[in-house]
C-alpha cells in the first residue's frame, strides 16, 4: 500500500510500505477515506534530521472497517469510523476517568502502528479507540467529523482546562486550526468575550465567524497591553494556549486575570518556561496538555451531526495522497490553515 | 515603640521605631499581642544585602484594637483581631471573588505600613483586613488562631488548588509549618492517603498526628520512585508544593498522577521551572500561589474555636520581642519549626 513518510525536514514522500494487516485479536483493519495534516506535523517538518528509513505520518483519520480481530465487539466490517489521535483501550482506570491519552494500554500512531496519512491502518484496541459514525463514507459532514480526531477535541480541551464557562472572558493565543477550534469551543461553552490573538487575515475572518469578538494582532508586551485594554485592565478569566512556544506561554499567563486559568494544548517546545513567579503572584493555574479527544467525541459528535458546530471549516484545502507533500509545504508556508486528504 | 528590623542576611535587631498611628480614616491602630516568624522571612534572612536603614519584619499577628479611623465600621477599640498577611478592602471585585491577595486597594505589611513583629501596627483598610475573634487577649487557643493569619490558610490554599477531595491520594512536599498545615488541610478535606515528603523527625511526628499516612524521606528521583510505589505506580491525585525551589516543584509534578493537580504555595525562587513538558504529557495542572487567607478564615475559624483542628501545634517555641533574633536563628538552623512571639 502507499503511505506518507517523512525522511527529514522538508522531505515528505509518498512511499510503498508493507500492507496494513491485523496482528492482534483486538485489532481492526481500516481503509482510510479521509485524513489530514496536523499543525504538530510541522514541528518535525521544520527540524527532523535526515533519516534513511524515515517515519510514517498522520494521526487523524476516518475510514471504513475492512476486517476485525476475533475479540473486537463494537465495530464490524463496513462501519465508517473516526480514530482519535491516540490509541486507547477504553477500559483502564485512566480511560474511565476520561484521560484516554494516559491509557495503560495506549499506543501512538506511526510509532506503534501505521499512520493515518496512508491508504490503510492497523488499529490496535479497536473497541476502545474507534467510534462508529452514523453516516456514509462520503457524507458532506466529513470535514467536521474529521476534526473530532484531533483539532476540535483539542480546542475543546483547551477551553475545559481554561475553565471556560458562561459569561467568562476568554483569549485564544494562536490562530491555527486548533486555535480556531478553541474559539468555537469557547463560544459553545458560553464565553461572553472571545479575543483571538493572531495576524493572518483569513484565519481571523474565520475566527470571527466562529465567535471571536475581538482581535489582537500585536505580540509580546504589546499584545498584553492590548488585551488588558479590552478587559477593563484585568486580563481574561480563561486563556487557551494553542501555540506551544515559551514566548506564547508567557503571553498566555500575562494576559490572564488574577485567579484565571491557562489551558495549554500547543505542544510545548521548551521544558523551562519562565512563568513560575508571574503565575504564582496572580494565582493563575496552568493546566491542559495532550488532549483526550476520545473522551470528548460523545459530547461533540451530536452537534457536528446536526450542524450546530462546523469545525470542518478549518480545512481550506483538499488534496489526494499524492498531493500530501505539497500540502505540508502549503501549511508550513502559512498558505493553508489545514489540509484534508481525500482518498 | 519597638519593632523587629532586618538589616541584612542573618542580621535581625529589635529597634526603636516611630510609633504606629492612624493616618487614614480607614485605618485601625492595633496593639500586637501575638505574632510569629514565617518560613518566608527566612528567604531574606539567608540572602538580604546589608542595608543602612533595614526593613521592618512580620506579617502575621493578633492584637487588640486601640483606636480606629472615622470610617471604620466593623472593628472597635478593645476588639481582639487577627490580621491576614495581606491588606485587603473586602469590597473590590477580587475580594468578592475570594482573591484578597489581588485586592485593587491592597497593601503589604512592612513595605506600606508597620510590620507584625513589633509592638503596634497601623492597619490600612481595617474593615476589610481584620477579623474579630470571639475570645480574650490571652485565650489558650491563641497559637491556632494565629495560624489563620498565614500558615493554616496557606496550607488550605495548597489543598484547594491541588483539588483535594474525599477519597483522593495526596502528597505534601515540604515539612515546614505550611506543609504541616497542608497535611491538616488535606485531612479535613477528606483525603484518603496523605504522603508527607520530609526528613525532620519532629516534623514528621507532627505530620502523622495531623493525618499523614506515609512518609517519604528520600529526595529527587528516589522520592518519585517511592511515591509511585506507595500509589500503585501512578502517583497521587493532588500534590501540595510547600517549598518553592525549582527542584521541589519538579518533584511535585513528577509525583502527580496523570490528570492530577499541583497546588503551589511555596514562594517560588525561580522564574523558569522545567516542568512544561512533563506536566503537558500527563495533563497535570499547576495552580495555587500566594494564598488569599482572608477568604478562608470564615471556614476555618469555627473549627479552630471548637478544637477540631489544632494548627497551632506547629509552634514549638515561644519568645518575647527581645528573643526574636534568636528565633530567626533557630528556625533558620531547623532547630524550631515555627516561633511564636508573645507580647
Amino acid at each position: 500500500m502507499r503511505a506518507t513518510v517523512m525522511f527529514g525536514a522538508g522531505d515528505v514522500r509518498i512511499e510503498q510500505v508493507p500492507d496494513a494487516t491485523i496482528l492482534e485479536p483486538t485489532d481492526a483493519l481500516v481503509v482510510v477515506s479521509r485524513a489530514c495534516i496536523c499543525g504538530s506535523d510541522l514541528w518535525p517538518y521544520k527540524s527532523m534530521e535526515q533519516s534513511e528509513f524515515g517515519r510514517r505520518m498522520g494521526h487523524e483519520f476516518i475510514g471504513v472497517v475492512e476486517a476485525v480481530g476475533s475479540e473486537v465487539r463494537t465495530v464490524k466490517p463496513g462501519d465508517v469510523v473516526v480514530a482519535p489521535f491516540v490509541v486507547s483501550d477504553g477500559t483502564c482506570v485512566f480511560c474511565q476517568e476520561g484521560l484516554h491519552t494516559s491509557c495503560l494500554h495506549g499506543a501512538r500512531w506511526c510509532s506503534d502502528t501505521d499512520g493515518g496519512q496512508g491508504e490503510a491502518v492497523r488499529v490496535p484496541q479497536a473497541d476502545g479507540t474507534l467510534v462508529v459514525l452514523p453516516v456514509g463514507r462520503d457524507d458532506a459532514l466529513m470535514p467536521s467529523l474529521l476534526t473530532l480526531s484531533d483539532v476540535m477535541g483539542t480546542g475543546h480541551h483547551a477551553a475545559v482546562a481554561a475553565h471556560v464557562a458562561p459569561g467568562k472572558t476568554v483569549a485564544v493565543v494562536g490562530d491555527g486550526a486548533v486555535g480556531l477550534c478553541g474559539v468555537l469551543a469557547a463560544k459553545r461553552l458560553g464565553a461572553e468575550q472571545i479575543i483571538i490573538l493572531g495576524r493572518h487575515a483569513d484565519r481571523i475572518a474565520l475566527a470571527k465567524e466562529f465567535g471571536a469578538t475581538d482581535v489582537v494582532s500585536e505580540r509580546g508586551e504589546e499584545a498584553v497591553e492590548r488585551v488588558r485594554e479590552l478587559t477593563g485592565g484585568f486580563g481574561v478569566h480563561s486563556v487557551l494556549e494553542c501555540v506551544g512556544y515559551a514566548e506564547s506561554t508567557v503571553t498566555a499567563v500575562d494576559i490572564a486575570r488574577p485567579g484565571g486559568a491557562v489551558g495549554r494544548v500547543g505542544v510545548p517546545q521548551d521544558q523551562g518556561v519562565p512563568v513560575s513567579q508571574t503565575s504564582f503572584y496572580k494565582n493563575v493555574s496552568v493546566g491542559g496538555g495532550i488532549a483526550p479527544v476520545r473522551a470528548y467525541i460523545d459530547e461533540l459528535l451530536p452537534e457536528v451531526l446536526d450542524g450546530r458546530i462546523q469545525p470542518g471549516r478549518v480545512f481550506d484545502r483538499v488534496t489526494n495522497l499524492d498531493g500530501v507533500p505539497a500540502g505540508y509545504r502549503a501549511m508550513n508556508d502559512r498558505e493553508s490553515i489545514k489540509v484534508m486528504i481525500a482518498f
